[in-house]
């Protein structure tokens, strides 16, 4: 047997370090990694994948471990993959949380790795998708995806999350109107967190306003461009507002006020975790979901795989600097070089097609 | 003779009419495009090439007509490619616009195409590429490529000018902190247009205080980080301030204003670009810039290439929503997709090299 395929049983059977191991052949992309990556694929599908984001200090650390341990209190398994983006000193602050974390939950059935763009060769994208993959396999129930939500990068991320929930700090008025650019969309949940803070009911508002113009909340689960909502009181100076649950065809995005420092209002944002989940798959809206996402990582692979190749290519005839000079000599033209560089590839494969036929 | 062999003949031969549907037959992708693109480039090398851009409502349109006058006065001939942005009301404005300078201008010495990314098959930016060829080879002596500026994709587009010039309007202190988040650092000179409104010195000054922080300017030709710059008086109440130029390897940025609409300060802002052009050559930074183009080119004709290959192989295994339906049923990965699709290729080329080996 070899030490991929020990690795493997290893990580079925359960051996968080197995699991830790497979993540890190992953992001380095070790030899051996596709194989292992693929076979893992077999053993997947077990999992609620929930996707955390939101502008940096709205508490989503605070938040994740909190879902994290009230997931663990009900005997689910949880893994936890925070998004760190590129600053080199954050890694230092995420671990120290996790630390934080590890030693109040006492045991592994939290399993947190961070991942970025750094520490990660090829598409992080591609990585994180890999290494819930791999969570999935290992037996995991729960697994939350954590991303700053800043870039289109991390929105690509987080959409590989099958609920998705935007973190949204109370008295940021102005926030909305910039998160609005990208982030409202994908949310099939919002939470209003911290929201023990001033200006929480009017967030409430405003993020209920956006909603009945049908200007943002959805994303993937949505598509009628008209979304009712209804907020759930978390807080305990709730003021009595009453949802206003309007019924349409598809997802309702709620609105989840919490405060997580003290555990407020996540068994709601639980709840709502898996009213979105139970919707996703009455609807049929799951299989398309993963459809769409399997789609998608086919593509990037090709994309990633082909790239690779095209750089052999290149580097066979000469490499791209010294092509490009001959273009400047007048000596040739793009076109001629993609020509020359592809034609080969398109006869290999005619070659095949009448070979199959 | 084929019919495109006779296009290139008239092409190159001065006929505006051949010049315009070569450029049509570059937008549309038409079959045989791509020898004709490829035949033009050994033609080419003679132009110069300007990149305006700015904020809409910065005069762009003006100041364009106003530099192609100025040159056809000269005695040179100009053609202009307005890259129109996605709005398909614009289209008309801008040909409005067009229809009274060739009025004004009375001949085809100033040729002017607008493309935008609605007309044109495949990338814009390529096509835009394509198209400053086309007129390079035609002869042009000076091609200008105006743009709004707006995203990602025209300042791609702008950067294939070998001279970018930003306009600012005047008073727009909080405008030039928006332009810094991507226009600002391709200037290769600033115009502050309208400089007869208030606020004109401010911005002058604004502009001036930010290149001597580093913050912006020098662009594709800076890199040392440390610009100084000039402020060339071109407005008629101009109060007397002295340019202070600092010396310092590679190009100074400088500063012109202009009021295009009375013709003032465009034989400042035609020096300008001469003194660039100059600066270009004999830096040597030309012909970097030129074989940066060019390996850009090259790249995005193999991706562009190879997607639609890839797009093919996919359609013969039946399609990429049955491939990752298939994923879903758990009967293969990503992974081992593509390696099916893509394997056959690479063996094929390990084939070719043992060949030509």
């Amino acid at each position: 047997m070899s030490s991929d395929e020990e690795l493997l049983e290893a990580l079925l059977a359960g051996e968080h370090r197995a699991l830790a191991r497979v993540i890190s052949k992953i992001e380095n992309r070790s030899p051996g990694y596709r194989d292992l990556v693929s076979e893992i694929y077999a053993h997947t599908g077990g999992a609620d994948v929930i996707g955390i984001t939101g502008s940096p200090g709205a508490g989503k650390s605070t938040l994740v471990d909190k879902l994290a341990e009230t997931y663990r209190d009900r005997g689910e398994t949880v893994g936890v993959i925070a998004i760190d983006p590129s600053s080199p000193f954050t890694g230092g602050a995420v671990l120290g949380d996790r630390i934080r974390m590890a030693s109040t939950v006492g045991d592994m059935d939290v399993f947190v790795r961070s991942m970025s763009a750094r520490g990660t060769l090829g598409g992080l994208s591609t990585a994180t998708a890999d290494a819930v993959k791999a969570m999935d396999a290992f037996g995991k129930d729960k697994i939350i995806i954590e991303t700053v939500g800043a870039g289109q990068n991390e929105i690509d991320i987080v959409r590989t999350a099958d609920t998705v929930a935007v973190l949204v700090p109370p008295g940021s008025g102005d926030d909305i109107q910039t998160l609005k650019a990208g982030i409202l969309e994908i949310a099939d949940v919002f939470v209003v967190n911290k929201a023990d803070r001033p200006g929480s009911d009017r967030t409430v508002q405003e993020l209920r306003d956006m909603i009945q113009l049908g200007d943002g909340g959805g994303g993937m689960s949505g598509g009628d461009g008209h979304h009712s909502q209804e907020v759930i009181d978390a807080h305990d100076d709730w003021d009595g507002e009453v949802a206003d649950v309007e019924e349409t065809a598809g997802w309702t995005t709620p609105i989840v006020e919490t405060v997580a420092t003290k555990g407020e209002g996540v068994d709601d944002l639980i709840s709502e975790f898996a009213n979105h989940r139970t919707y996703l798959v009455d609807s049929g809206e799951h299989a398309e979901q993963v459809r769409g996402r399997y789609a998608e990582e086919i593509r990037t692979l090709l994309r990633e795989d082909v790239h690779a190749l095209l750089e052999d290519r290149l580097a066979e005839r000469g490499g791209i600097d010294d092509l490009a000079e001959s273009v400047r000599q007048g000596e040739t033209d793009p076109y001629s070089i993609a020509g020359e560089l592809l034609d080969p590839v398109e006869d290999c494969l005619d070659e095949l097609e009448t070979e199959d036929a």
